[in-house]
């Protein structure tokens, strides 16, 4: 129910996630079950007329109360038990579900999936990765906005959910994490991040250091690829954000310089986030993949698919199993 | 004698710079005067032997000592009392001078600044401002590397240093000032940055609030025209530096997609750091100017104009009696 376009756009992509996904697969649509069902309708008579089981395999699931985009998120969680939000994540805490995607509300949707999955022990908070792409292959970016004002430990557990996220998620074996920082050198940065970079060396995971502003585009350091770069939610967010005004910017300036749409739009190809479709939320125990507010149908596709790929892996068990692994490094 | 070109880059941005100041303007080429003189006669009777009075309006001021780009800034500065840089910057404090340019070792440069020029009373360290290239006119962000782990306060003392540079540099009167930060809303960011949005209320600049990563292209919030971004060092200096690899990204785009080399330069002119030729150590008590070690020519003689205009606009009184007049906003 929530997000720029729900319910119309969240339907269409269960149903075209239904039409990619083998038979076994099934979709729970939870919300304002009239609402749901009557926009269900109209799109299995129209666009989707062609699909044939995917009536059969999407359940709809009554929540009353909407979680607005503007509402405060832990608030709005605690004074809307009813919500799809709440209702929607609570069905894999009582086993019937087995993943939870979502274009609503980005904070409450963090609130809710702290509260009812928990997060595995060892973490202090959740966080959200974001993928860029690079002139290599995408890089995963966390914490992307979650989380601001990061301890060293922090830092660190941002490091590992990332490295189980780029192996289990994008199939990089033993990813290269880096640390984002104003130099190369072990001692450069912020106290938590110099903190941070000691503690690294010995939490399991392919650490390859530091890596500088310059580095990101390029997708790599001198010392070779980079997978995962860490750093906390504010520099993240600030560099996510600004990140995602590089294409428009681009495109004005090739289009007043002459460049034909055809061209700009091939050449920015690759900044089509919705190829991407959702991160999910990495720390808790199972699965919530969180989507942008103005997530198309196909970008939602893309998301089940996310969710379903960190069913299949069991992403969230493994970070459980690394954590166990390595608690000293992670824990403040 | 810093620099990666030097002496040559220096010597050769001083001859394009008398050229086009006034006869009223002398240079001092500070560094071993014997190289200095060699490379100087070389320059006069090759590529610059058209220039006519350009060997009177230059003295050469021998300072045995080379501060190396990859030196410790305070241990150098120290150890090196006859080096080109701490020279250099002597000679305005002994009153034989106005402004000193660089392109030597930026931390040094820091240092023996801080050391010999003194800083503002009020402030706790220089800051050093970035100029960006936006969809509108450039915008001042500061500060862009010197200062990790900043205060309200220190962000407060960014604002107001950015403030009158923008003015007195740029010549933008009233500049409006706002603070990075990772949503719109007051209340949002890191502590610092909380704390330091309240203090900006009553800074005695014009301050617009929150600037978004998404908006920094853009140069301008929904409330207008942004003139001045403040972010502490680790933001700064990694948005910087990711900033300053968007042309070379977009160019191979570019170039992949069939766009001819010609319009490629065309589209991205905009983005030549050397027009802006060098940035004004902000806070000292005196005119200091910070080039990149790769600087051209160009670059230096642009860097000797801004060294100018920073003297003529008298910014560092300027600055100094700004902060008399907002001592409790910025004192820590």
């Amino acid at each position: 129910m929530g997000g720029d376009h729900a319910p119309r756009a969240p339907i269409a992509g269960a149903l075209l996630a239904l039409a990619e996904l083998d038979a076994a697969h099934t979709i729970q649509l939870v919300g304002q079950a009239a609402i749901i069902g009557a926009e269900l309708d109209g799109l299995l008579y129209g666009e989707f007329e062609h699909t044939t089981d995917a009536r059969e395999r999407i359940e709809i699931i009554d929540a009353s109360e909407v979680i607005a985009m503007s509402e405060k998120p832990a608030a709005a969680v605690r004074a809307k038990p009813n919500s799809s939000m709440v209702v929607g994540l609570k069905l894999q805490s009582t086993g019937d579900s087995d993943a939870f995607i979502s274009a609503g509300n980005t904070g409450a949707q963090m609130a809710a999936s702290t509260m009812w999955l928990k997060l595995h022990a060892g973490l202090t908070r959740p966080a959200v990765a974001t993928l860029f792409p690079t002139k290599r292959q995408p890089i995963v970016v966390l914490d992307s906005g979650a989380n601001v004002d990061c301890s060293a430990h922090e830092l660190v557990q941002f490091a590992l959910l990332g490295s189980v996220y780029a192996e289990d998620m994008l199939g990089r074996p033993n990813p290269a994490v880096a640390l984002v920082n104003i130099g190369e050198e072990a001692k450069k940065g912020s106290k938590a991040v110099i903190e941070a970079h000691e503690l690294l060396q010995s939490a399991g995971i392919n650490f390859v250091g530091n890596v500088e502003g310059r580095d990101i585009l390029a997708g790599e350091t001198q010392r070779g690829q980079v997978d995962v770069m860490v750093c906390d939610g504010f520099v993240g967010n600030v560099l996510l954000k600004f990140y995602e005004s590089v294409p428009g910017f681009m495109a004005e300036l090739m289009l007043a310089n002459g460049v034909d749409r055809e061209t700009v739009k091939r050449a920015l190809r690759e900044f089509d986030y919705s190829d991407y479709g959702g991160a999910p939320l990495l720390g808790v125990r199972g699965v919530s993949i969180i989507s942008h507010g103005a997530s198309s149908p196909r970008a939602l596709k893309n998301a089940v698919k996310v969710g379903v790929r960190a069913v299949e892996t069991q992403m969230s068990e493994h970070i459980g199993r690394h954590l166990e692994r390595v608690r000293p490094a992670v824990a403040s």
